[in-house]
């Protein structure tokens, strides 16, 4: 077989050197030293596999292999930074399989009609600059590069000059153009395909998700002198809240999930009934009209809820993206390639975000995931075998010949 | 009229300066040099009002008018400790305004059947010293002194020898002997008075409580690749959970409350399914019945939500005590005086322990509460208006003179 899965593997290994951490994991921010290592690395593999090596204004790196024709490449991306405790395998292991797909066609002597050019997106995490996808969506026009130069990090330090101090400023001209398609493989980052057993799935698109901050002001008293039918319980308002919006997206049509993963209350005492309640509501949906339906019933269920434990319910949307079906035919050259290899084809949405998001909105776009063990992603312990990459690498080189010809 | 109001007051707003708050509070912790100056200062009033002053062996004082006969006394008692950034009605009201009326007696130079005791507890709030109520326990036999002495503050140092530091270790035989009934006037701290717009109630009794920790363990999970019906959500379990033991509170056939005041989830991110939540479940109920039944649901509640989510639910109690009731005679005196002044009569149970606790598992015992603006207590804003304390006062003088004759 073409995939030489020891060379991959060994390429992931070498990788996660740059910020290696004592528990196996990876802290590698964007543009610090440890990514400017990575990526010197990686550019010089590039170079080893005879592509041709551009960096563009948002520091996103392009290796490119020409092909028989000058007909728009067919891209391959992913990410080399990590999250603070992140692990080996998120970001690292779409760009270097990427690779692997490259050096696989050239062992073969392989030409194909579509030029294929490998990305590593800068800054896709969002965990040293803000907003995620700051790479991917500066180059593809979605905000102009003096915004992103002057995002800053925790410190203070600009995104710009990080990007001239560690030497990846290159030219606007450098940026990935018309290309036929755009291909990502990633982890899963979560359980539903070690839950299926199978190794690798095919994604429909990235599910749409609104972020709320919720408030709630209730009033305090002593937990032994306050009635319960006069009390205006900050925390019993918020409870009811969270099993209601849970129920929403249970009843959902498609895909759909909605997390409360933080909560605060004041004065967070024992004997004392909560004034205040600050919750976070993650909502998504595979369609829209389903993230539409959870977000109004959101609302709803804070007016009525507020209203009957007479207590303000403050609802205030801090984020939210659309959800971005990915193209039917890359789809079906993805799900082809993996039942040919006589694998169930599971068909999934992705919850997490990607670069392929931004893409999907200018490219004909499709992602492999790869399973994750436990689920488990953004963690030290995230973990996908060798034989689970080595069948996201031989989809990946099937879907590449597929569409590249 | 015999109480006189502004001298009461008077005596609050001197007796408020030890501990005084930039904000209008007292911080009066049991046993510091605030709480000794309080002490020497209410030792001076009783002598002034010719009351024979002693200390028991855990820091109780007691100052004795003397009856015409030999009978057992009537006991007046409250606390002049206070919590941190406390406020100035709770605790020293009760002691004031039984000096206020033995003042009053003074007065119009009264005499009365039995012998009439004003007792300052020692460490009413626990705030300091832990439990709550530890001189009055320990006086009515229920820990030895030598427990007593033992227990430290955080800084490690032992509630004897702060008793002895400030000079108010006494001796065992001063404690407070049989006694015909015991009666206690507080701040109602709750809004129930307010509510009703009634300057004082009469007390039922003091409702039971069980406090629980509860801990939820799940499984983390990223908020947009985990799909709802795999998940093992601790907030979400505790969402039900705090709804459910509320509804068994609001079921309870006499006065009961349920009140989850804290609350903490980990890993506490907006985008990742809570892994684990802590809780406290505060319960008490008037009834014993009630409290068992509240209790058990909790646990049932515990077992069949943790099972639905896939969760471990562990519930432990760590405190609990019964209710107990007031004795029916003096509540009755109670209301005749309440009413005898034209007053509404509100019959309450209290939420809040009391050194009446301890007292009514000896003594025939009863208490007054005279309004809390806001339903505020521990608080600097603690509020009870002179018209509201003049109330209470004039109902103490007459459930006196009706008690001792």
């Amino acid at each position: 077989m073409p995939i030489t899965i020891q060379r991959l593997t060994a390429s992931l290994d070498q990788m996660a050197q740059y910020g290696a951490t004592l528990n196996g994991g990876v802290t590698r921010l964007a543009l610090t030293d440890e990514d400017k290592r990575a990526r010197d690395l990686l550019g010089a593999w590039m170079e080893d596999a005879r592509l041709a090596v551009r960096i563009d204004d948002a520091g996103n790196m392009i290796g490119r292999r020409e092909g028989s024709t000058d007909a728009p490449p067919l891209l391959i991306g992913s990410h080399l930074d990590t999250v603070p405790q992140g692990g080996r395998f998120d970001g690292a292991l779409g760009v270097l399989t990427g690779l692997e797909v490259i050096r696989a066609l050239n062992d073969e002597g392989a030409t194909t009609r579509l030029p294929i050019e490998l990305i590593n997106w800068t800054g896709e995490e969002g965990a040293r600059f803000q907003p995620p996808l700051l790479g991917s969506t500066t180059a593809l026009g979605f905000r102009d590069i003096a915004t992103a130069d002057a995002v800053t990090d925790r410190d203070g330090v600009r995104f710009g000059d990080e990007l001239e101090r560690i030497g990846y400023r290159g030219d606007a001209a450098n940026r990935p153009a018309d290309a036929t398609a755009y291909l990502e493989l990633h982890i899963e980052q979560g359980p539903v395909l070690e839950e299926m057993n199978l190794p690798v799935g095919a994604v429909l698109g990235i599910i749409g998700q609104i972020w709320h901050a919720v408030t709630i002001r209730g009033r305090a008293g002593h937990a032994g002198a306050t009635p319960m039918p006069i009390r205006h319980d900050a925390l019993a308002t918020a409870a009811e809240l969270i099993t209601g919006v849970r129920e929403l997206a249970l009843r959902a049509e498609e895909y759909a999930v909605a997390t409360v993963g933080h909560i605060r209350v004041e004065p967070d005492a024992m004997n004392v009934i909560p004034a205040l309640a600050e919750l976070s509501v993650d909502i998504r949906a595979a369609s829209n009209a389903d993230l539409d339906r959870i977000e109004s019933g959101l609302h709803r269920l804070g007016r009525e809820i507020g209203q009957r434990h007479g207590v303000l319910v403050d609802i205030s949307d801090h984020g939210e993206a659309a959800s971005m079906p990915f193209d039917d035919d890359v789809i079906r050259a993805i799900t082809t390639a993996i039942a040919g290899q006589g694998i169930p084809v599971h068909a999934m949405w992705s919850g997490p975000g990607h670069d392929a998001h931004p893409a999907a909105q200018r490219w004909p776009t499709g992602m492999i995931f790869v399973r994750s063990r436990d689920g488990l992603s953004h963690a030290e312990a995230e973990y996908s075998s060798p034989g689970d990459i080595e069948i996201g690498a031989r989809t990946l080189l099937r879907v590449v010949r597929d569409l590249a010809g």
